[in-house]
């Protein structure tokens, strides 16, 4: 196969990356993964691939803890302490010492705990500030937040003011913000937005869902209040894994967040008449959690938490840099625009790509074995995961997506059907 | 060994228990199951068995969904409709028609939206009724709505009556009860106490934790507005597997819930700015639902639906009958009290014994292969679920019960022990 940049300047060449995967200090994870035979998989932003432990902690799960151990498995197997356990585990890679973070729920879900949280944290101020171009489960939440709330309004960057910046003020009681959006793959300057936040006397919740795991997060350097995120996509958690939220330690005693049910219990198997709060970040869990996809979290975090996230985010910036520059002029000839920032500080770890027909051309590259996704009504999203991709895997994809582009191959009318869900 | 009734007039003998299981017509059900080698499992009226068809499904679900299928399962393993397609069969087996019960989150969670559910169908009524007695966390979730909520107040039977009735008024919106008393198995009557909210102009949220699976429920006969439920203990779905809630069809289109994300919204792929509920019960939905938890719930109905649940109650109720007719006479010698009602038409599927050893009592026979449960102060509870229970199976934990009593074994320091979680 003729590998785009092979005949060009400017652009690497295949000895160039295969020189690259020789020396990558990560490539060894990919053992550690499974990915099909002949496929090269930049959906990890949305679903992450299944760590090769899974299954045989999933057979532990079913069989012995389950099957055999039954209802003693509450205690016995640690299931009851799931969510702190591997809570403090998500914790130790998005920068948050333990006792901070429990894994459980949903996003949406501790989207709401966390507006709640935050509101409860500034009473009498009078707004949440969020993006209208945030994952949108994020605002259908603030509206159900502030539909509870008639002292309460959404002020939504893009609609009530350009940018957050404008929209934080005084009134400000909680910032929505998304590290990374999940279209442009743009990051925000955590520290430098918490501070912003702060200055206003705001509290801020940060949706990690495109950053954790994949770069390093400092959530409690940067003075972070409050933190949700899933586990599905770069922590490779399996499909719908619990989420997690975090709380900061100084915020515990005084937050309080409506989904007070028996496991956020101080005492749960008291089974007091009135509910107590954890006195912890335990306050912020509800109900009886799904420990069979709890349980697929081990494995999941187990693969990439002993490798330093500073060197997976080199490789990440490295990956997105190969790609951009390999497909960076085909793209403007054929109608293409790359929408994710070139600057390393301003993006995260996805290549999103516009053009009309990207639905079409998403289709056109899986069946050539190059798994991205689509998002309407024009975004093709390449999501560069480090544990499991090699620069020859963004080499081949790049190419691929340039074939497909100068032959129109995506004209086949076999590709243009739309899947109820993408 | 010699068994209780044996020697005594008035209570079975082992030949009468002998002939029955050769008569009983769902005897087959238990090679659905795994049960441990050696042990009667009384205590799936907390965390039922693994069904043995879910080895095989999580198998697919893990390698040929998740690992091959990656995030194209999403519409080719219908991992999107599952909600509803689960939800459709847990409703055949609660009274429900299609289109009205959806499998999502925690109880806890779906009690939270079915209590505020109920007060947007009931806007200006101002209490909230609910039982001392419940399970806790569905107060602590009710607290949790109504502190967020001025206008309206809690009142509890037991507390602030004697009886739900004399709390239901025309100032209730909302009435949430427990089918089944997951203390004592006490039984309401769903049709009567419907009619009497409705009397009051209120709705009624069913919690069907303890009789989903076990008894006929009758919630569109009964004509009730909400219900939820736990799928993992009579229903056989697996440690924390994911709940249901239920909404009648008429109440649908007017009904609102704050936790409104994404998979609630009429167009979750369209990721329009604002939220726009679903027209049917999918706007009971919130977030993205744990998939692997979510894939063991097929097994769990599928051992339980082509059953005649009528047959599954009489075998339910000839298993709690001659367990009380074992039981009785040598409890009230020993200072252990049957608090179950006697009368078929008041109680579930479970015996409850009060005695103030009860957790040592329960660990003893434990130690002998009889899996109880016990809850605090004194409660031990025994669950009778015919799927994979014999009369010959309960004849054997009845006189390991009255021989621990009768014996005091439960005495010996290692039953004393208290574990964190029960």
């Amino acid at each position: 196969m003729t590998l785009v940049g092979d005949h060009s300047t400017g652009v690497p060449m295949r000895a160039e990356v295969e020189a690259r995967d020789a020396a990558d200090p990560l490539a060894h994870l990919r053992d550690r993964f499974h990915v099909p035979e002949g496929l090269i998989y930049l959906a990890g932003n949305s679903l992450g691939p299944a760590p090769l432990a899974v299954f045989d902690d999933m057979e532990t799960a079913l069989r012995q803890e389950w099957a055999d151990g039954l209802v003693g498995s509450w205690n016995e197997a640690g299931w009851f302490a799931l969510a702190d356990r591997l809570g403090d585990r998500i914790g130790a890679l998005i920068g948050a010492e333990a006792g901070q973070t429990v894994a459980c729920d949903t996003t949406s879900v501790n989207v709401y705990k966390a507006l709640h949280a935050g509101l409860s944290l500034r009473p009498g101020r009078t707004t949440i500030v969020a993006e209208s171009g945030s994952f949108p489960t994020d605002l259908y939440v603030a509206e159900g937040v502030v539909a509870g709330r008639p002292d309460v309004t959404l002020l939504l960057e893009g609609v009530d003011g350009a940018t957050l910046e404008e929209l934080i003020g005084e009134r400000t009681a909680v910032v929505l913000v998304n590290h990374v959006d999940y279209r442009t793959g743009a990051l925000r300057d955590m520290a430098a937005l918490t501070r912003r936040v702060h200055e206003a006397g705001a509290v801020v919740v940060w949706d990690l869902c495109h950053s954790a795991g994949i770069l390093p997060v400092a959530l409690d350097a940067s003075n972070a209040d409050l933190a949700v995120g899933c586990t599905y996509k770069y922590l490779n958690c399996g499909p719908g894994s619990p989420a997690f939220i975090y709380a900061a330690h100084r915020h515990h005693e005084t937050l309080r967040q409506p989904l007070s049910g028996w496991w956020g219990h101080a005492a749960p198997f008291a089974f007091e008449l009135g509910y107590r709060p954890d006195a912890g970040a335990r306050r912020l869990l509800c109900g009886t959690q799904p420990i069979l996809s709890m349980r697929a979290l081990n494995a999941g975090l187990a693969a990439i938490e002993d490798v330093d996230m500073a060197e997976i985010r080199a490789k990440s910036l490295a990956l997105t840099d190969l790609f951009m520059d390999l497909v960076r002029e085909p793209c403007a000839a054929h109608g293409a625009e790359i929408v994710t920032p070139q600057a390393a500080a301003e993006r995260g770890s996805q290549v999103s790509i516009t053009h009309p027909d990207g639905y079409a051309i998403i289709q056109a590259l899986i069946a050539r074995g190059i798994v991205g996704d689509f998002r309407a009504p024009n975004l093709m999203r390449f999501g560069m995961a480090p544990a499991y991709l090699s620069y020859h895997d963004i080499h081949v994809a790049a190419t691929a997506l340039v074939e497909v582009l100068e032959s129109e191959s995506w004209r086949d009318p076999r590709f243009a059907a739309r899947r109820a869900v993408t």
